[in-house]
């Protein structure tokens, strides 16, 4: 295997391209974002993964719960079984991935489920809480842990018994203010990824058969990994009225007569830490993009000769005026410059700052970008502007870089040939689909694994797109690809 | 019972000090803080309540988390059973409580456990992250759910099968290190409670009997709720070397010899939202400190003649520009002010602004207190430093008030007889006791339930002081009290 950087134990020991998942799982555990719990199926978020967590929910809070008139509430953890069978597919779609409370623990009591999705449990109280249109738009969000008990093996941040997520869930008078809604959440998602975790997505729907168990329509946001596999990084779902005929909610209308209502729910999980790290990480480690990052700037001094005292010194002070980046100081002295660089770009911190005897002479310090390690000098008088000005030309450049990507991985194709030959390029396929569940079944098999990610909102069907499978008229353009 | 006020469905229908558990009850149920779930033993916390919580969660990421070093990480829900096994005194502790997975879902693995605390998933972990003194002390703290299977009956906040805590848990290497951080950590708690929660709080240490399971030292603050009955408000645990012990945790010192380190644990809970509603709340419905307030304003608009225009254009106006204060404006028509009145009353809104076409006139409003119902014609132009001054005033009196009643609470008493009519007054007994369990049992027995809440810090017993129960020579000062 390769050798990539100097630390040969410390550093990623294989390459992106050539065998990505060990690459992953490397960055996510030498950058030290996660790891495999002693219990089978789940990870431990450490602090540096948490606190892309904690970007991700304050964004959120103020972007989404609080500018959308949401609120954040908290719903048990455990699920009465009845609950689950008041709506059917709801019911069947969750079946295979519950875990149960042991009945010694319950005794004569229902069986109860740790949620899954809390859907069930928070229109039972909602049928208790709206009684009138004055009552609607209800808008209700909560942060909470799931589990869903995979069998398949754990990928960190991509695939555990439990994650962590969010999930909003509104209750709307008319179908076309729900539908408006589900959207709307659906295109905050979008700009979530886009201007905080620099990630570009296909926004769109999902066909019938990857739809969420008991939604009417699925919008999804789909991000392309740089191994040419889909990953959706946030649903919305419209849910119609089945949920509110199972668990008896209604309001007294306008009309002063009885309504069913309209809801949606939409969630986002932990799962996005993953698409973080694998859109833009190196064969170095870590790259995120500097909003998310805890500490934006890493202060490594040069010490040259014997005398230390000046340069740790004027580093020391550096990092007092820059406190507003949350810097890492590192004077160990026990490591070299280079093991330090090497060991900063592992873990991702965006900017780093060397300061020596020479730039202490001439009032300056050297500034290094991690994600495409330009290198500058930088007058202290001007540190501070430049470090902004820097870090937003860093999300830029991401940004940049991963939709150039998308763009380029998106094939057009107009028959399976094409496909075919698409998806073992690794690339998306953007193909016309009649939308019939057994086309889709056979477009999977006959490639290998690859489904619909997407039906684009900004892209219709012509009147002569023909379904890529069967030749039929062409109802949607969808984008298939292997996927997460 | 009763009328307390002009609302008979909607307001409190029993007096505080009539009917304590009803009344509290009532306040979280009408207030919209919480309601009971459709799953027995657990609750629902609704947005009004959750806001709350947040501003905890705020707060002390702040001044706690971030203020101390200390990191917030995320570990499994999922706890197996052997790591329960490893420390016995803490296994023997939690045994009656854990609910656990069916086997049919865990199937030959081990049997899991959903945690009732994470000391053993944590700890088995840190034994990996540990190696040398570099890599202490180690702070991390998290945010989360957990799950004590309680047979009581529920009461919300104070008593449920699932709540949501905080648990910190840190690991130093010396004896001193670990007992004076834990001791800093339960003053950051008192801390908390009086700047945040206008709560005023007992500070020290639990006798043995009343431990934490695994601790050589559980230090407490302790507040006194308006019925006479204790609430342990959080705790920090020096946890010796017992845990680290168990799970081979150990480190490569200063002196290149492997050494054993020295931890500890420390966690507050959504209980304190009960001690919050407890403390201050009034007849008329949810009072709470304003720095928690989600609302800090509600304006209501006093519509006199037929022309509601220009008072509700101005009411708009003023909302807009008091936006810092997130403030509600209710102009729903279908209600008269009076009704208003009460209802934000009984939702605990810190302060009403009045404004009728009167006070357009006289660019004024009327202003008012919500613990205190004073009220204040208040200029236009002097709005907005009156509304910051009178939230301070508010959190002082509150906090005052609590003060005054904790002091006027706490009998000092020297033999048994004392002590049982302190409690039956509803009183906190300040008395010598020796410290034997043996003593602390019969005193519970002959009190019918008092127990030993709190060793203050700041009292040390006296050379001639006795114990209450037995008359040796007293060893503590102990403050004994019914308890939640």
């Amino acid at each position: 295997m390769a050798k990539v950087n100097d630390n040969e134990d410390m550093g990623i020991t294989v390459k992106k391209q050539d065998d990505m998942p060990e690459w992953y799982a490397q960055v996510c555990l030498k950058s030290e974002l996660a790891e495999y719990a002693p219990v089978k199926g789940c990870m431990i978020i450490r602090p540096r993964g948490y606190a892309i967590w904690q970007s991700i929910q304050d964004w959120f809070n103020k972007n989404i719960v609080q500018a959308t008139g949401c609120k954040n509430a908290y719903f048990p953890l455990f699920i009465p079984e009845s609950f689950f069978k008041k709506e059917a597919e709801h019911a069947e779609g969750f079946k295979p991935e519950v875990a149960w409370i042991d009945k010694e623990i319950t005794k004569d009591s229902e069986r109860l489920a740790v949620r899954p999705t809390s859907e069930t449990i928070m229109y039972d109280t909602y049928s208790r809480w709206i009684r009138s249109h004055r009552d609607l738009p209800l808008k209700i969000n909560q942060w909470c842990n799931v589990v869903r008990w995979e069998t398949q093996a754990t990928k960190l941040f991509l695939r555990s018994r439990e994650f962590l997520w969010q999930e909003g869930h509104c209750v709307y008078e008319t179908e076309d203010g729900c539908r408006d809604d589900t959207i709307s959440y659906i295109r905050l998602y979008e700009k979530l990824c886009r201007e905080l975790l620099a990630i570009p997505v296909v926004v769109g729907a999902k066909t019938a058969k990857e739809r969420f168990a008991g939604a009417r329509e699925t919008y999804t946001i789909e991000s392309l990994m740089p191994d040419g596999k889909a990953l959706q990084c946030g649903t919305s779902h419209e849910l119609g009225q089945e949920f509110a005929k199972a668990f008896g909610i209604s309001y007294r209308g306008r009309d002063e007569e009885n309504h069913l209502p309209w809801q949606n729910s939409w969630g986002l999980s932990t799962r996005l830490i993953g698409a973080v790290v694998m859109t833009h990480s190196d064969d170095k480690g870590l790259v995120i993009p500097p909003k998310v990052a805890e500490n934006k700037v890493v202060i490594v001094p040069i010490i040259v000769g014997k005398d230390p005292g000046l340069v740790l010194k004027k580093a020391a002070e550096l990092k007092e005026s820059l406190k507003q980046w949350n810097p890492i100081l590192d004077d160990r002295d026990e490591y070299t410059p280079g093991w330090k660089f090497n060991d900063w770009e592992m873990k991702g911190i965006p900017l780093r700052i060397e300061i020596g005897p020479r730039d202490i002479k001439d009032e300056q310090v050297m500034v290094v970008r991690r994600d495409n390690s330009d290198k500058q000098a930088v007058k202290l008088s001007m540190l501070k502007d430049r470090i902004d000005e820097m870090l937003e030309e860093m999300h830029s450049s991401m940004l940049s870089a991963a939709e150039k990507y998308l763009k380029e991985s998106i094939v057009a194709v107009k028959e399976m040939q094409g496909l075919m030959q698409a998806i073992k390029d690794k690339k998306m396929a953007r193909a016309g689909f009649c939308s019939s569940t057994d086309c889709e079944e056979m477009i999977k098999d006959q490639t290998g694994g690859a489904t619909a990610r997407v039906i684009p909102f900004d892209e219709k069907a012509k009147a002569d797109d023909r379904c890529v499978f069967c030749g039929k008229p062409a109802k949607h353009i969808v984008y298939f690809a292997r996927s997460y």
